[in-house]
């Protein structure tokens, strides 16, 4: 695979799709052959609208490596019904991961229950329901990493704010079934994060690192906020020293959600984040 | 002071001014005296377009409690003269906060400097600031409180972001100079903050204990998008039991900002804030 628009070593660059969605999934293939680009994060959504076995095929044909799949979770329901629906769909989720050949899934566990004030009885139940999907996704050869998202997050999306918090649920299930996702924007604010890392590689639970910046002022809803890299508030060098001085040397995913630029060209987008990682994290 | 609005017992409860920032100075006062609240928290904008004195000869008058001044801080200026000019504005707060008779002045610490990356280097500068204000506050009967905001307010607001931090800080000075302003809005995702409250009480480091909940969606800039106390996630009588068991048995701020309850009648939502306080932290 060559390196045609884009100086600089992309060995380790992945790029996850939502960064990128306004491009179709064979434009999206195609382009980081044109730019290479060795690796892709999937999400659901897109993958069953292209297709299972087909992007699959897709993926595998273009020689591309699928690096994470996005995402399982959303874990803290209390009514059994909607507990039993949330692990039946993480099942399929980890079905999908397994067909399309990542071994990672990413999960987003889930936010307050409405009405609900309890956050330890939330984290508590992601807890049970991994030790249902572990073993499940293990005899698969995918792993679950739980991400910690953003303490602006704990109510509406995930009450597991802190990689610390990640671990202390990770660590109860063998690392081969249970990790944590280390993505930059959620994490980059809290000065226990870097020990976190080194305690996550210790016991080889760092499953996928990713990247996305800090910039202000943040939209309503806050959701599609991630700025560029290199844009904003995190340096990306000193945060993929610490997952590499804790034994990571896997894929690097740069993972942006943003209107503004998912309103811009897409494949310009790609170029320059490509670029950009080259420049800040390669 | 009777209590004729608002059935229940309101002897810790203090509205912070900003709360209901729709009233003038005197309503304010004379509502607190109607409704039977005993306390205000004050900002420094409202009482220096009031007059300084006049502020303090009207609260005293009326038999209110000031119990903390808002705010001093923005201490993370590299800028040698934007730094000189940051100790004297804050020189100028504690003056205030001893002329209004409270003994509290609330740090919000200030964010990164433009294009900086350095959280720890910011963190460094908030304690060189504080080792020549806290003597100085000392000396006029106020201690300084340093706020953990929000980890969303880490880059353009505040730099500490957990109790854990502040102390972390405020320790390196003695309690009766430095301590901390414990938020229900800011830390109440994190499962450490009980053990860092109980850490604060241990050195007489509670300075104040604020309520506010938290609400979804956030609105554009997050900075307004607190919620009336029951309104959120924020189980308060939780905790305020973790303050009071780690010794703290002073005021009670509700300190909301939202710009839906600020376009409401403003004796209205004072009355309404202060059952509120009954219902969820009497």
């Amino acid at each position: 695979m060559s390196t045609t628009n884009t100086a600089g070593d992309l060995s380790r660059f992945s790029i996850n799709q939502m960064t990128v969605k306004q491009l179709s999934m064979p434009e999206l293939v195609a382009q980081c052959v044109e730019l290479g680009i060795p690796g892709v994060g999937l999400w659901r959504e897109p993958v069953a609208a292209y297709g299972l076995d087909a992007t699959a095929k897709l993926i595998r044909d273009a020689g591309l490596t699928v690096t994470t799949l996005c995402r399982g979770g959303f874990f803290t329901a209390i009514d059994p019904a909607e507990r039993s629906a949330a692990l039946e769909d993480n099942r399929r989720a980890i079905d999908e991961a397994a067909t399309l050949g990542t071994d990672t899934l990413v999960l987003v566990s889930g936010g307050l229950p409405a009405g609900s004030k309890d956050l330890h009885g939330a984290r508590e139940r992601i807890a049970d329901a991994l030790s249902e999907l572990g073993p499940y996704a293990f005899e698969r050869g995918v792993r679950l990493a739980i991400e910690p998202l953003h303490p602006m997050f704990a109510s509406d999306r995930c009450v597991v704010s802190t990689l610390a918090q990640a671990l202390d649920i990770a660590e109860r299930f063998p690392a081969e079934q249970v990790g944590v996702t280390v993505d930059t924007y959620h994490i980059w604010w809290d000065d226990t994060a870097p020990a976190q890392i080194a305690r996550a590689g210790a016991s080889s639970r760092i499953h996928t690192f990713q990247l996305a910046d800090w910039i202000t002022p943040l939209p309503a809803g806050v959701l599609n906020g991630r700025g560029q890299i290199g844009d904003g508030a995190i340096d990306m060098r000193e945060w993929k020293g610490y997952v590499e001085a804790a034994g990571y040397t896997g894929p690097i995913e740069v993972e942006l959600f943003n209107d503004d630029l998912w309103a811009r060209d897409g494949r310009e987008l790609l170029s320059e984040t490509a670029e950009r990682f080259v420049e800040h994290a390669a």
